[in-house]
């Protein structure tokens, strides 16, 4: 059994609604200190194979083809062994 | 100048729907080694201090008063410094 952790971001020049308001938000709370903020999701996807390599090849698909938006994101993949 | 890695999760026994709604797509892009799937939430922080200590503080602060529900979620800091 593997474990895929996909992080999907924002690409570099892409606007970032969420972080903007996130930003105004702690600034409101006082937490000045704060300069720019930066929100992305992490999909973890359990597997029922052994084979990493297989895997990870499979997991690049389901970013392609369902996870990611090409125009707009980014996206790194771990694979790791879990026994649950 | 440092920046906090904070991972916002559902806690265990929380419904990801989500989740849920990801599995079922990559089921019906026959994907059918997926037994499983979690969504969990990155936020950036990036902040003008030196302090690891403070900074760390601080973001716990921001967690527990606007990144975090704190009946439905975990979370994770994680400091490192940066350069721009």
């Amino acid at each position: 059994m593997l474990k895929a952790k996909v992080e999907i971001r924002l690409k570099r020049g892409v606007v970032d609604p969420e972080g903007k308001n996130i930003t105004k938000a702690l600034h409101l709370l006082n937490f000045n200190e704060v300069t720019k903020t930066k929100v992305s999701k992490v999909v973890e996807i359990w597997l029922e194979t052994d084979d990493r390599e297989r895997a990870m090849e499979r997991v690049d698909e389901m970013c392609r083809r369902l996870l990611a938006n090409p125009v707009i994101n980014d996206y790194t993949i771990e694979i790791e062994d879990v026994h649950d």
